[in-house]
């Protein structure tokens, strides 16, 4: 009775969830544009194809998980693309992070075809995809989301249908705005603080404690602590999500003036060649500022 | 065998605390600019002193609970202030939240005179204070702290030695710096997704699952969502922390490019009239600019 899907790319979080859906018994057809990411999935069972047209031609529900934007719009409704290949009653499932805008006119789009779509962003990272303990934000119609929930179960753990379309890109752009916001905060705190004499553990402890508590310094802590900046999430990454949340709020009339300024600071850690390691590597642009390495090292 | 305290300063945090001190026994003399609350702790047992001076005359420990660094300056250093009378061999305890460079300054002039220094600022505001469930972070001498030990376990709950004189001030602008910065991060979330049309209850209950869940958003939801900014912690008095944080950075050699911004925003409250709001309305900057309300009613 499980529904035959149709996968379009395998990176780093797409390749791990399509294994997930293939060892749930899933029949599967995967297209990506690098070769060996597709050789290790058919091994495991699943069937090749050479384009999302071509994808979509088997599948009762479509699966993308790209990059950005312009590469979900070409993927969907592109030369080639899902829209061309998906069966009336199908449903396409977009799992990348992209801008809400397009999100919705993809959904416009796809519905023209009778296609049903849901935009349905994950946070958690690659060690979540593995594990397959995702959170989904989904966007899309009622009906959409009680078809695709099997699949999202199997996928991840924390499962929200958060709106109509594009609501689920939305509530993304919203999680990565805090969680830089934060990041920034937490490092100006623990620069401040070790310049002037602190134990930067002990500032972290107490404000554990209290109201200024929060997820980026329990689970980054020791990235500021140890100086140890291997992703977890990239620099280049979280620019390319302030950029959509800005790109939103440009749309729908929002200005974001803080969010702006620690997408510019994002954008000055690329330019350093920074953009491969962890986000918590903004601490380093306060650091330069003060002259002052945190953990005492100055 | 408890020794005599001499308190200074009975606002809306210090009166409920010097109260807490006669209830557990102490044998108190208090001082303040205000003839009504001295009399309602006069009632309850304690003596009354017409300065600083005379309050530190016949203490042991004397304790300062006042709005600003020019106030703990004056009560301390002063003419008529606490170093003219107190003992050699007492110790001084000052609970405001004022400059770390003040602090430092006051533990040194305090030392020439033979008197030890905590500065030991609270989080946890008036019900924090009532309630006696307050944080304490205490800069000092470890025999200071530990002889100031049983007098802050009646006053508080989280009670943290965090390092030498001005240290327990460091780690306040620490706090305040984190917790400003996290309303801002919540307050562009909230306006971006709610006029991008997505439930902002449902951005709060989402985002509180992952790495942008922060204890602002779990104590304040309900104010933003409610626009209900009754204090909670006045806007004025946020924005004179941040302004201790911003010249704490200025003497140590930080620069804070966000505090900065967020400060400049509470004082556009302040300018608007709203200083005594709670500084969750902030909200209401990153609405006024989107011309849109959270929760819908634009």
């Amino acid at each position: 009775m499980a529904e035959r899907i149709g996968w379009i790319g395998l990176g780093i979080m797409g390749k791990p969830m399509a294994a997930n859906l293939l060892r749930a018994g899933y029949e599967l057809t995967v297209h990506s544009r690098s070769r060996g990411p597709v050789e290790e999935l058919t091994q495991m069972g699943a069937r090749a194809a050479d384009s999302p047209r071509e994808v979509a031609d088997g599948s009762e529900v479509i699966i993308t998980m790209l990059p950005d934007s312009p590469d979900v719009s070409q993927a969907v409704a592109g030369e080639n693309g899902v829209l061309e290949g998906a069966p009336s009653g199908s449903l396409l499932i977009d799992m990348s992070t992209i801008s809400p805008v397009v999100a919705r006119e993809l959904a416009e789009a796809a519905r023209g075809r009778g296609v049903g779509m849901l935009d349905a962003p994950v946070s958690g990272g690659d060690v979540g995809a593995r594990q397959a303990t995702l959170s989904i934000m989904a966007g899309g119609s009622a009906e959409d989301f009680a078809r695709a929930e099997p699949i999202f179960k199997v996928l991840g753990k924390t499962i929200t249908h958060v709106g109509s379309s594009g609501a689920g890109q939305v509530v993304k752009a919203c999680n990565q705005i805090v969680v830089a916001l934060t990041i920034e905060a937490v490092s100006e705190a623990l620069v401040l603080g070790s310049k002037a004499g602190v134990d930067p553990e002990v500032i972290i402890k107490v404000l554990s404690g209290g109201m200024a508590s929060n997820r980026v310094m329990e689970m980054r802590g020791r990235n500021f602590l140890e100086h140890d900046f291997t992703p977890g999430f990239k620099v280049d990454l979280h620019h390319k999500d302030l950029g959509i949340a800005l790109a939103a709020g440009g749309e729908y009339g929002v200005s974001l003036p803080v969010t702006a300024i620690v997408g510019q600071m994002l954008h000055a850690l690329r330019t350093r060649g920074m953009g491969a390691q962890d986000h918590s590597a903004l601490l380093t642009l306060i650091e330069d500022w003060a002259q002052h390495t945190v953990g005492g090292r100055d």
